[in-house]
Formats: structure tokens, C-alpha cells, sequence
């Protein structure tokens, strides 16, 4: 082991962090399983314990995975106890030899194991029902460290354990995360609310995200740099997303109302600056924004679709009941189907090529008028990687949009893979047709 | 800081464990981003890396997230540099605030940062196409730590940075996985090969994946009980995906023909007993292999779509250059589209209802005359929640077919969510294409 390792167990042993009082109380997640070393799953376990913690106003700080390796779990355990105090360890509490949580905890901690005999019975019982052998290995799992309290498992034969040991929360929870979860929600939260309550630490932590669209990830913090440079509670946090940006606002507080209170006044300073560049909020996907809209105006909507391929009336169609607003999407690929089905004027894609302006007019024009739409809208582009010309790059792309008295249409130069430049070109669309249901968008 | 903090500095510059000849290179990815820690998202990029780390026999041996801080970033950072020969980390390489993996990491090891022209004018190219402002920010992303290589970044600004410092590889990532990955596995892959065969360091863990349609996980891993039972090298792992599964074989042995040899007559026995259910191997998805059979066979096609919303016209389009035999997909979602554009008979969909065989057929006949197609496929199903009639539930789904000379018709029930059904209905009509290609369809 590391010369360093020593020295680490005997710090945690003097300090006492929540005592010493923190304003948040600290929390590490750690889970152990080669399966997530390996790659071969993700840890969603601890996304699960994140969300759940910071609803409760518990910072996570660390997250760490390790493997059923004793040396290692109990190298990264006392970091943990060294530095947080609360410890979530998920995983390695089955009935086989590599599962080895239990067992690494109590030795970390100098504590013996003690046998549960409730449990215990459980697991003959269940062997009886399951008609499996009872196998002595099996029996590891009614054990836990003296003091520790075994939380039920209805999904499974191994309990969790909480544990209140050297001014530290411990809790030991199993990896399945169909087990794992309830056993988080149903008994952990609880316990756990109540401790932090009596300890005085408990606080709100809530957040909400602002979608915003049309606007680059640094030109957009360009914008709020003095909210960006100023942050206390709320914190303001940027995230680029494919073609659009997402800022969440988090607040902490000693009640829902106080934090709610707190996003709400930022939220309100953030739109006074970026107005129409924020389309939705939280889960509002631009679809599900335009889907609304359009059901709002009652405005029906026809697409022809080159480039974007199909992406549009896909992502369009994923909201329910769109066949209420949403009557055809037509992916008119070849020429021959640009020409026969829309009616677009062969002379004009001979003369000026299928991506071009007055293309995309005729595709937005011919759609509306064959599915008498209130809208039509037209997408022609080169998705790549081949299909370059001279002047007209991979990614050139126009969309037009015409309604009733009204037309569009504006040439744009999108980049990325094949899969990017259709999303982008199919986001662009939809902010399109999201800014004239808004009567936002100039006719051109 | 922590009073440990400076030891393990002095500690990893003592140690130089690469060349200590250790087995196996030992490598840490830490993951940075407040986001993962708040449980916003799960981090799939360590699964991602560890999976492609463990085919080049590197193993993983921690994983790490730490929020978007300087002090816990530089500690954790610093004890992975005490520990581990490859430190991958991945996130906070943006153009905000928050962003600051680059920075710490030129400051714990030491290393000035150094702008790179290249990539200067690259991101002063990038903003004048996006017609976005070049703000001071954005050129951050150009800054690499002395030594450093950058890794070119295809789909955003952040570029990447292999370095090589104080006898560790450190290779900096960006965080959004549609970046991340692909520069892996083109760029980083390419060069630990290279760095870790130089080093006598290459143990050959290599792996096949055959996927796997129409068959369900446990029936298929029925019909391979035998092979599944008796496991050593390789290993067989079943992984059951949306609307397929698939079968991992992974080999070790001292050189890749070796391993590779194992891999080959291993998924020789697989295919004897599933034979034409294995429609691909590793990343060959269904769209691609059914792209590739249009183009073998120089057949055309051209869909008519309306349950599954365009999904199919998507994924189709997906594949570069399906312009050569992707003619048009037409989301005929309204009744009065699949009349008026399709020529389907109004007293058909009067007395049958829209979702029926009768309907599907005149739909998959119509496209085909419409657009001059070989192949003309028709889709007309319940996508949910809404839509339910007696006899008609959610999820009901009849796909035609139509060849020259040839006919096919089913009524399937799939089931989920409306994002599965459309998944499934996409899934088994690129099926049936698949088995049509191959001659492998019976007429129906």
C-alpha cells in the first residue's frame, strides 16, 4: 500500500467536518464493480443518488468507481472518510467471493461483523421458497458491522446497511439499480432527512433550466457575463448542447419557497437579457414548444424534408396527438420526387441546383399547397461528407417556411457530421417555425 | 488544502511505475463537470473509454467525477498521477468560466500554456462561418500545456490534448460524448497503440460483437445454452438492446492473430445455430447493412411512412450517400394525405380503419408507383398513448412490402412507449427489407 495511506486513516479520525460545521454537509458516492471499471455499464447508480441528494440539499463531491479489489476499495474508502461526511458506497454486498464491500468497510473501520439473525431467517426462508441451496456463503449476507442497521431489500437477498461510525454516515447499498433505488427513495431518504434535520444541516437545493436557442455557448455567456462573474446562491452554469444551449440556475435555501423564490427572481434577470433566445424550460424539448404552439394557433403543418431526411417529421411526431396539427412530412430525396411530387420547376433545380433558394421555395410552397397546410416548410441541403460543389459547401443549406400571406427563407452554413448537420438543420427549422407562431419572424 | 496535497506531488515525481514494468498499464479516467455530480447525467464517458481501453488490454482502474473546482480537480488529478500511467480526463475544456480542466492540469504539472496557431485560426474560421463574434474566451480553446499535441476536434471548438509529462500520458478530452468519442477512437486509440507496443506494454484483449434480430435475449441465449455454459477464453456475454440483441465475444491471447483466431471460430459455432438472425458484427447497424444490400443489389426504395413518424427515412438517410438508392420517404400522417398523395382508396381506410393490412399494402404499392421505386414499403400503426379503438390497441403495426412479382403483408403488436414503437416498427421493417435483399422473404 502507499506510504500515504496511513497517515489518511488517522486524519479522519481527528477531524469531525460536520461538527465543525460546514455550511453543506458533504457527501462522496463510491461504487465498486469491475462490471463499470470495464466499461461494460454505466454508473447510473450514483446519477441516481446525485439527483436524489440534491434534492434533499446534500452536496456530492466526489464520485469515485472502483473494483472488487480490497487494497483499492479500501484506499478510496478512507479518502472518503478523510474528506466527506457522508459515504454512499453501492455494490459488492452479493453472495460471491468478489463481492467484498461488506467486509472492506468493517475492516476500514475496525469494527466487527455481527450477524443479523432477522435477516438470516429471511434467507432460509427464501431459499426454501426458491428452492436453492442455502449455501454458507450466502449467510454473509445477514452480517454487518456492529452498530449498523440493515435496510430490507424487496427486490432481492442482499440488505443494505447505514451506519453512524467516527462522525461519519455510512451506507452500504446494493449495485442492481432495481434494487438499489427503492431502497434509496423508501428508506434512506428518510433516515437521512431526519438525522440532517436534528443536526441542523438540512437545506433546499433546487434548480431549473433555461433552453436556449440560436445563440453559441460563448456568445450567450458573453451576454450575462455579469450575472456569469457575480454568482453567489443562485449559481449559473452554461451547457452546450447540440445546437442549443442550456443554463441552469440552482439555488439553495432553507425552504422550497426561499430556493424557489431565489431561481425565480434570476430566471426573470436572465430573460430581461436574453428574451427570445430562451425557448423552454426544464423537459421542454423545442418540439414539444413548437407542437404546442401550433396546437395553441390551431395552424396545421406540412414539411418537405431533403437533407434533414426525416429528422424533422420524426422529432415532430414524438410528441403525442401530433397528427392533430402535424399532416405530412415529405422526404423528397431524389429530384424525380422534388419534381413529381411538390411540383418544384425542373428547369430551376437544372439552372440553379436542388440546393439553392428558390428550391426551397418551391419545396415549402408545393408542400402547403398539396396537403393544404396553414404552413409549409421547405429543407434543402448537402448533409455530406460527399456531394460538394463549387460553392456550395457541405452543410450549405436553405429553409424556407411560407404561410398564409407570408414567406421565408435564409441560406445557412451549418457544419459537423452527417447526423450533426441534420439535427442542426432540423433544430433551425423548428426555431423557425416556433419564432413565426410567435409573429417573430420577418418576412425575407 | 489538504495536508497530504504536497506529498503526493513529490510522491509521483519519485515514482515512475511505467517503467517499473508492471504487467498491465494502470489507467484512471476522472470526469469533471458539476453536472454529473448533481446527477444531471450519468458518465458514460468512462464507460465508453473503458470499453475501448479493455480491447487494447488497458486496464481501468479508477473513475473519478469531481465538480467544476480548482483545488478538488488539482487533488484528484494529483493522486492519479501518483497511482496511474494513463490519466485520461474528460470535460471542462469549453469556452466559459467554469471551464478549467486545461488550466489546472498546466498548473499541477507545471507547464506554462502555449497558444496554438493553428487552431487560433481555426476557431477565427469558425466563427466567421457561424457568423458568431470571435470573443476573447473562445481563444482559451486554442491553449495547450507545453509538450502538449492537440487532438482535432471535428464536431465543436474545444480541441483535445495529448500530453506526455513527469512519465505519465495525460490526454484531455471534451466533455459532450458526441465529441468525445469520436476523437477516442480515432485519434487517442491510434496513438496509445503506438506508445504502449513501443513500451512492450500491449496485452491483446479483443472482442466481436454479432448482432442479433428476432430473436429475444432469452431465446437466443436457449439456443446457445451449450456454448454459453461452457465459457474460458473467449467469453460470451448476451447484452439485450431496444428491438435486437447483441453477442460479445472477447479473446485474449499474446498477439492480435492469436486472439483474433479464438474470436473467428468461436462466432463460426454461434453462426452454425443462428444463422440468418445475425444480420451484422460490431458497429454495422441495421440501416447500414440493409444500405448496403439497396447498393449491392442496385435496387431502389422508397417508403411510406406513417406510425413511424419518419424514423425509418431517418435512419436510412443516416448513411452516407443513400441519395443512390433512397428515392423518397413520405410521411403521410393524415388520412387525406395518404388519399391524395399515395392514391389510397378513401373506402378502404372508410370501412377498414387507416391502420390495416389493406391500407399498408395500398400504401407500400402506391409509393412505389409514385416515385418509380423497386422496392415500395408501407407503414401504418398505433404509435400511443392515445389512438386505441376496440380490436386496435396501441401498438398494433401492419407493414407491406412490394417488389417486382412480389407481395408481403404482417400484423405486428409491439409494445413500450410511442418512441418504441416507433424504434420496433422502424427496426422490423428494415428487417424485412434485410430478408427481402437476401431473398429470404416469403410472400404474404
Amino acid at each position: 500500500m502507499h506510504g500515504w495511506f496511513p497517515n489518511m486513516i488517522l486524519l479522519y479520525m481527528k477531524e469531525n467536518t460536520m461538527k465543525a460545521g460546514r455550511d453543506k454537509v458533504h457527501c462522496e458516492i463510491i461504487a465498486v464493480g469491475t462490471e463499470l471499471l470495464m466499461g461494460q455499464i454505466a454508473n447510473t447508480n450514483a446519477r441516481d443518488i446525485a439527483r436524489e441528494l440534491s434534492s434533499l440539499g446534500v452536496g456530492v463531491y466526489y464520485q469515485t468507481v472502483v473494483g472488487d479489489n480490497e487494497k483499492r476499495l479500501a484506499e478510496v474508502f478512507c479518502q472518503a472518510l478523510n474528506r466527506s461526511e457522508l459515504i454512499i458506497l453501492t455494490g459488492g454486498l452479493g453472495p460471491t467471493e468478489d463481492d467484498i464491500t461488506r467486509e472492506t468497510v468493517a475492516k476500514v473501520l475496525e469494527l466487527p461483523l455481527e450477524k443479523n439473525k432477522a435477516w438470516e431467517e429471511k434467507l432460509d426462508e427464501f431459499s426454501r421458497r426458491s428452492k436453492r441451496p442455502l449455501v454458507a456463503m450466502n449467510l454473509r449476507q445477514a452480517m454487518a458491522p456492529r452498530g449498523g442497521r440493515l435496510l430490507f431489500n424487496s427486490r432481492g437477498t442482499a440488505p443494505g446497511i447505514y451506519l453512524e461510525a467516527k462522525n461519519r454516515i455510512i451506507i452500504l447499498l446494493p449495485g442492481p439499480p432495481r434494487e438499489m433505488l427503492p431502497m434509496f427513495k423508501e428508506q434512506v431518504v428518510p433516515l437521512l432527512r431526519k438525522k440532517l434535520q436534528k443536526e441542523g444541516n438540512l437545506g433546499i437545493l433546487q434548480s431549473k433550466v433555461l433552453r436556449i436557442i440560436g445563440l453559441g455557448e460563448s456568445a450567450m455567456a458573453e451576454m450575462i457575463r455579469p450575472l456569469l462573474e457575480n454568482q453567489g446562491n443562485p449559481t449559473l452554469a452554461p451547457l452546450a448542447k447540440r445546437a442549443e444551449v442550456h443554463l441552469r440556475i440552482t439555488a439553495h435555501g432553507s425552504s422550497p419557497e426561499e430556493s424557489g423564490a431565489l431561481i425565480e427572481a434570476k430566471a426573470e434577470e436572465v430573460r430581461r437579457i436574453l428574451g427570445d433566445y430562451i425557448y423552454g424550460e426544464d423537459e421542454e424539448n423545442l418540439e414539444f414548444v413548437v407542437a404546442n404552439l401550433l396546437w395553441e394557433k390551431a395552424k396545421t403543418l406540412a414539411l418537405a424534408e431533403s437533407c434533414s431526411g426525416g429528422l424533422l417529421s420524426h422529432r415532430l411526431t414524438n410528441i403525442p396527438d401530433s397528427s392533430k396539427y402535424f399532416l405530412a412530412g415529405l422526404v423528397t430525396y431524389s429530384n424525380e420526387a422534388k419534381i413529381n411530387i411538390l411540383g418544384v420547376d425542373p428547369e430551376l433545380i437544372a439552372s440553379l441546383g436542388a440546393v439553392s433558394d428558390e428550391v426551397a421555395r418551391e419545396m415549402a410552397s408545393g408542400v402547403r399547397r398539396l396537403c393544404h397546410a396553414d404552413i409549409g416548410l421547405g429543407i434543402t441541403g448537402i448533409a455530406g461528407p460527399g456531394g460538394e460543389t463549387p460553392g456550395k459547401p457541405v452543410g450549405l443549406t436553405y429553409i424556407a417556411l411560407e404561410g398564409d400571406g407570408f414567406k421565408f427563407c435564409n441560406r445557412y452554413e451549418f457544419w459537423g457530421s452527417r447526423l450533426d448537420i441534420k439535427e442542426r438543420a432540423s433544430q433551425t427549422a423548428l426555431n423557425l417555425l416556433r419564432l413565426y407562431l410567435l409573429g417573430k419572424l420577418k418576412a425575407k
